[in-house]
């Protein structure tokens, strides 16, 4: 499972007057401690500092970079901010995100070209979020064999196929699994992630919902989430699923967890 | 999810005495608690008390359906205590269980025909267990061809892939979970159960083991479990994947559960 920590967020209500007052110990505690409990990749987003993202970015990168061995995944909606994310980054970047809009894919694309970026590429288009599994499939398609026509490597590509909530359609579970499944199937070599949390929307116990979601998707295919890698319990799960789904030889990275007291029951 | 209960049984430590002992209280209220926790079915097994089996079966059947609602599922090696045990229920019975072997598959198929009984179908025939998914699959087949062509209906097999554990074979979670795949696909109406604390068996942690992969095996269509309904994180976890999987109209059951206070995060 490839985790891309989510917790370095603007729009998380400790974490923007953090950036805003250049709160060095803050974010830099927040980055190790997203490492240290597993993330692959560390996202950094401060698209809530409209006027100053920019400035903001270049700050975040260079504070989250001087303490992580992982690289960044740079997340914003303004290609000025991901161009300034992107140009600090001293490791191999991620871009998060592409879609398949018109204007937003030409925005992007030249960005992942120069800095040679793995890409969070998002199952939409100018018709909005997907509604179906179809919608998604066709989506995907459509933005994949883009992608690779414009020489982005599948396995560069990180598809999310868009959660939305389970309480607004009691489907939606079922269109999203079944989507990884046929994306999967057509495309080996991409990778599924998602903004996991998203599932859960309006509904009590949000964090179970979560678990099982994250489980379920990992059955279909995907193999990567969006999300805090700082929830012990989520964490376990997905290590447990990667063992059962017979990506752990000798079970040992699973044994090696229980035994540094990794895994919640 | 429909949950076989599976804590009645002389194996267990506390459990053997307590029927050697014709403890009515405490079959009774075990019973009960399983009921209680959503248990579909009671299983019941004195399979240890070999020469007093067929009376303990009797007593059991007794005890336990005096005070619950749900149907039993009889389970014994011994054809004997099974009959006994079909006899003595009210209610339509499950039996646990029959297999592909030639001599188990003669004594139990009167059986199933006399009470017109629910019936556990083990993938498992004269060669032994099954090793891989294709295994699996050929015996499940064979034995799911037999029992509809000796009158069984579809709907009334609850095909058990076997469990072997994963820290025995790190690609068994794999076998298995395709084997689910192919035989619901081959045949819609069929039920798949299973015993699923098998997998863990051998490793840390094993509760963490056993909730993953419930949740892994409903993901391909495994819509019941032999399993303890007192664990309330597992059962929580089912729940939500019920939900999640489309089972659950307007989340009904998921809110109603958590509005019980039921779910444990």
């Amino acid at each position: 499972m490839i985790v891309i920590g989510e917790l370095i967020n603007t729009s998380r209500e400790e974490v923007e007057p953090a950036v805003k007052n250049r709160n060095v110990d803050f974010i830099q505690e927040l980055a190790k401690k997203q490492e240290e409990a597993g993330a692959d990749y560390i996202d950094v987003n401060c698209g809530t500092l409209i006027k100053e993202e920019v400035e903001a970015m270049e700050w975040l990168v260079k504070t989250v970079q001087e303490v992580v061995d992982v690289p960044l995944c740079i997340d914003s909606p303004d290609p000025k901010a991901l161009k300034k994310g992107l140009e600090t980054c001293e490791k191999r970047p991620m871009i998060n995100s592409i879609t398949a809009e018109k204007e937003r894919y030409e925005e992007i694309l030249p960005l992942i070209q120069e800095y040679d970026a793995e890409i969070v590429a998002l199952a939409m288009d100018e018709s909005g979020m997907p509604e179906d599994d179809q919608d998604r499939i066709n989506v995907a398609t459509k933005l994949i064999d883009d992608l690779v026509a414009d020489g982005v490597e599948l396995e560069d590509i990180y598809l999310d196929p868009i959660i939305q909530p389970i309480g607004t359609d009691e489907e939606m579970g079922e269109y999203i699994l079944a989507a990884i499944d046929e994306i999967i199937t057509k495309y080996e070599d991409v990778h599924i992630t998602c903004g996991l949390s998203n599932i859960s929307h309006g509904l009590p116990k949000r964090q179970l919902l979560n678990q099982a979601f994250v489980v379920l998707a990992m059955s279909r295919g995907m193999d990567s989430a969006i999300m805090d890698p700082l929830d012990e319990k989520i964490m376990s799960l997905t290590i447990a699923s990667d063992t059962l789904l017979g990506e752990d030889q000798y079970c040992a990275n699973y044994i090696k967890a229980a035994k540094g007291d990794k895994l919640v029951i």
